[in-house]
């Protein structure tokens, strides 16, 4: 797999602005009540989107990073296992909530953070990211287990 | 030290908003060329800052996480030492910057991350934080490096 690199493009003012719109652009007449955003480059789109959409913050983080009532879920990664980690308290039942990482390669991150999220209760209008690594699959899978996925481009042949 | 828990901020949209916000006025009418955000709760106020300053935003990562030329510092933790890294091409010389992260504790990353920043030639207009430890000594330690130093809440007594 290639690196894809987001650095240049945040660096760029109007690139990043540009960036960050087409995600405001896509919800912002949503009614969006929160943003669930992947640690650590999910909070670098998700954090300016729950600014701009005037919805809450919620952080999904690797296991062990937050404080109080916690829900885990593990997912499988190349080699072993990984966990991600959310507040029970995070959302309301019903509460509209967008999932925001940087990529999806094999989906299994943003996969365990959709069921925590579900887990709770709260509805996912979609899972986005900056890029999608289609060959890898990951947004397939998003997309069989019924959620909504957007991306703002994607990279084929990796 | 006390765990100081900002998620339950962030949940909270107008608390979220709030906060966000006491940063965006400090800093709206400076012309502000990039915001340096310190990985990974830097990003949680950098990346809105930079979006409504109409900035760039520029990620100090943790070493081994950005790809091609890098500058790295190290700074000593209670027991070791650890590092951050900065692109060489991340500010053009005499770039306003605001430096970013979550929490000034004994001020050992803000301090490594000043250094990378001025090595590159940039002006560091202030070093900013959601909370400060002032009886940790960073925000001290910062001052005497010739730093603004702005935090939005102190807590005393850790």
């Amino acid at each position: 797999m290639a690196f894809r690199d987001i650095t240049t493009v945040l660096q760029d003012r109007t690139a990043f602005r540009k960036l960050v719109d087409a995600f405001v652009h896509r919800y912002h007449d949503q009614k969006i009540d929160a943003v669930a955003a992947i640690d650590a480059r999910g909070f670098i789109i998700g954090s300016p989107l729950a600014y701009e959409l005037n919805a809450g913050l919620v952080l999904v983080r690797k296991k062990g990073k937050l404080p109080f009532d916690t829900l885990v879920e593990d997912y499988e990664l190349e080699y072993g296992t990984a966990s991600v980690e959310l507040h029970k308290d995070a959302f309301k039942p019903g509460d509209k909530v967008v999932l925001v990482d940087d990529l999806i390669a094999t989906g299994g991150t943003m996969l365990a953070a959709s069921r925590l999220i579900r887990q709770i209760g709260a509805e996912i209008v979609e899972v986005s990211a900056m890029i999608d690594l289609p060959d890898l699959g990951g947004s397939r899978k998003l997309r069989d287990e019924g959620l909504n996925v957007y991306t703002v481009c994607q990279f084929e042949g990796d």
